[in-house]
């Protein structure tokens, strides 16, 4: 039995190898010739969690908010990745995204499965303090990555200074300082032309 | 100054990217045609640790091998990936990362710089109980991305099954079963092949 449960949790951790291989639209401030995936967006996100936590409105509890960014991506494998700017029925986006959840976290043993499923649930809730702010972390790595890439994907996207805002504006809700920041990268952006009036 | 605060945090925060376009010497699992990258592999590591722990010889703090795992390959950035296969003048390596951590981290305003200092450095020493069962799941990755894609960077490197026992029998002091576990792996690599005698 114990044997049984081992297996399981490796299975899993061989399976989740396979979100190296999802890319998201935007390009590395590192290397703008490629994409970044979503293996390594999780790892940058939860840096970001260990470095800016003290920038939330309320006390947050910063470990829940790393694991919460650990595992929001992980439904990816089997959904591909989505950016906010692509329109699609959030019904049938949320049903898509249940079931991959459910494929992926069930291939660990029950506990494990229904504490993985949790941290994925809270975070696309995004009621709780912690999620709301790991939300806010995930949002602002693009907004990096584009400024740093001087606007390519929204270039390519042809996106305006308005989608941008109006996309990011929940920012304020968690964090006032944070979205001071992406404020002043946004304007900076349309000034240099990275974004569009 | 709370603006040199953030601003010290961001200039980290986007010097952090290089991580994901420095590359290891093992293939994915999951894409064998890439090697996989030191920021990707630093989230896998960390999932290790979420769904593993149970099997550590002692009590361990969960969320500090968690962010011992986060940081622990930063340095990489200045001073590339080195398997540990690769023999170098010990004392010559660590005086290299040791300033590679110090350029990077002193980035951070100084508390921060200092948090991440001693989590790099635990990690190093890997005298705490959480340090070496850091370093334990840090060996069970290439392991894996070895033994699914048919023992191709051992092939490459020629490796023997002997190499690879006495590089990683040190796992054996933080967990029996995950040491058994290894042991099958290999074991089954040189019968399959995939290791050398």
């Amino acid at each position: 039995m114990a044997q049984d449960r081992l297996t399981r949790q490796l299975d899993f951790l061989v399976e989740i190898d396979k979100l190296k291989t999802v890319y998201r639209r935007t390009y590395l401030a590192a290397d703008p010739d490629r994409r970044e995936n979503s293996a390594e967006h999780s790892w940058h996100a939860t840096l970001l969690a260990m470095v800016l936590s003290e920038y939330s409105r309320v006390h947050i509890e910063v470990p829940r908010v790393i694991e919460m960014l650990l595992v929001h991506d992980i439904v990816e494998i089997d959904t591909g990745n989505k950016g906010i700017c692509e329109k699609q029925d959030d019904s049938e986006k949320q049903a898509r995204e249940q079931k991959a959840a459910e494929r992926i976290f069930s291939l660990l043993p029950p506990d494990q499965h229904q504490d993985l499923m949790d941290l994925w649930k809270e975070f696309e809730a995004g009621t709780t303090a912690e999620a709301k702010f790991a939300q806010t972390l995930d949002r602002i790595i693009p907004l990096i990555h584009n400024y740093y890439t001087q606007g390519k994907r929204w270039k390519e996207d042809g996106m305006t200074f308005d989608q941008v805002y109006s996309d990011n504006k929940i920012i304020n809700e968690s964090s006032a300082r944070l979205w001071e920041y992406v404020l002043s990268l946004i304007n900076d952006s349309l000034e240099k032309g990275y974004l569009k009036k």
